[in-house]
């Protein structure tokens, strides 16, 4: 109980919850949170912590291959909680492309088993400044993909991104517009991702979640830290380092009728560099802390 | 015209305005865009550049003091498009403390003939990750302030701040949020800053400036660039050298009836250290390309 968490610099305040705790029941890792360990490394230390479900991403999936990937998932009895991830529809000169590349994104979180294939909007074109025409194109190829995702089970999950990441990584900026896109769908074919990192500071937040009621597709938590680090896109920090509430939103995701499993997502340089056990362990305890009695 | 603009790596497309030119007659000078100068030099730098508008710093102005600095401003003939800044209401142990300080600011402001004060909202308090209570603090502080404002003909003009300052500089983050605090007051007792940078990547932006009519107190014009560099607040960009849309944002602003200054505001460690003229002659150049034509 004194000794520091890693690779944050606050003293653990709970346990290592055992594998075989209730409260580990819906917690997932997403890869990209120990994105030094190969699938296989994931795996076994999900089930070296007792994390039963896993976010798994396309490119270390591809290492091993896809058949073998699902062999040793299943090997390990892991859920598959989404897959990272489709999108990036908003460049007009790859739009085609781009739905070719979603369209074997869908084809392989099918293939796993899993239902919710989680869509990262795409930034702005090169040399744009036409945010609207961009997030027209973004309703489109969700459109054009629906039908295709439809007949093999997968849920096209919109994930709000950040202001910060609007001009280069994802022009979907709030939960709000998520739903507004994913609205003219049926639930069970485009939900919306609702990670912390990218909401919590929205003013709007608690009645988007509320009307995101029956649309909530994937759960991701993570820390806003500040001072935030140099670079934007591995600015995320361990759950209880930073500034965001995560009893009020996870509460309000239960209130909002998520079931599902609740995935850790740190994008951050400093996480990475830590040894996997020790961040596996260290989200783990955060977790039951911080996010599971509010589920 | 093939000379590059400092410290942009853009080349120059247009001339730079000579003093006299009808187009500069809107363009203000907010002085952090030139950091490094005093206010003698800011307004020095403006006069030359034929810039008829200054948004003045409390810091630089408490430098020479109040009485000789309203001199030296009245003596160029400078109009005070702004003053910068009130506000950090958010801190329950200095609320009170703040209050005078902002009082102090709107003291300065109706000295200098001024007729719009910038408010900062602030930041969550250290340890807090209450940002709905952050919020109320800032609603209650400016009801305060709204009377004693009033008496001395200051606007309190509440600015906005993109989300990725949520944390730890300013908790209102949409200009819809702005309003919904400005409207509950008279628009000649409170308004709201419009800050491209803040504001951009709002998929709400444009309806939320139309709402806004009557009630835009300063417009602020700078550039979200990418990658955004390594200290956020000094992430700010020239104009054109990033991915706003100038066009739109502006002539909205002018069909919500803004006639007033155009402030140019940027913090960046570039621009800082660059020649203070030709970060103006810059900013003048891409003002008469992408600002002024939409007003």
């Amino acid at each position: 109980m004194t000794s520091l968490d890693v690779p944050s610099r606050m003293p653990a305040r709970v346990p290592t919850p055992r594998p075989g705790d209730p409260r580990l029941a819906r917690l997932s890792l997403n890869q990209r949170t120990t994105a030094n360990w190969t699938l296989a490394e994931a795996i076994e230390g999900s089930v070296r912590a007792g994390i039963g479900s896993i976010g798994v991403w396309r490119e270390p999936l591809a290492e091993v291959g896809l058949e073998a990937g699902k062999r040793m998932l299943d090997d390990a009895g892991l859920r598959v909680s989404s897959v990272c991830r489709g999108g990036f529809f908003t460049d007009p000169a790859t739009f085609y492309d781009a739905l070719e590349t979603n369209r074997a994104a869908i084809d392989e979180t099918a293939f796993l088993g899993a239902e919710t294939l989680v869509l990262v909007a795409g930034g702005l074109p090169a040399g744009s400044r036409d945010v609207v025409a961009a997030r027209d194109r973004v309703i489109q190829a969700i459109a054009l993909l629906v039908p295709y995702a439809r007949e093999r089970g997968v849920n096209l999950s919109i994930e709000p991104m950040h202001p910060i990441f609007a001009a280069d990584r994802g022009v979907i900026s709030t939960l709000g517009q998520a739903l507004g896109i994913a609205e003219r769908f049926d639930p069970a074919d485009v939900g919306v991702v609702v990670d912390t990192f990218h909401v919590w500071w929205d003013p709007e937040v608690l009645p988007q979640i509320q009307r995101a009621a029956g649309r909530i597709s994937s759960y991701q938590v993570c820390e806003w830290i500040t001072p935030l680090p140099p670079d934007a896109l591995l600015s995320r920090g361990m759950m209880g380092d930073g500034h965001i509430d995560f009893a009020t939103l996870t509460a309000a995701v239960a209130a909002a009728g998520y079931t599902g499993d609740v995935e850790v997502e740190i994008f951050n340089a400093d996480v990475w560099a830590a040894d996997g056990d020790a961040v596996v362990g260290t989200l783990a305890r955060r977790y039951v802390e911080l996010v599971q009695p509010y589920l």
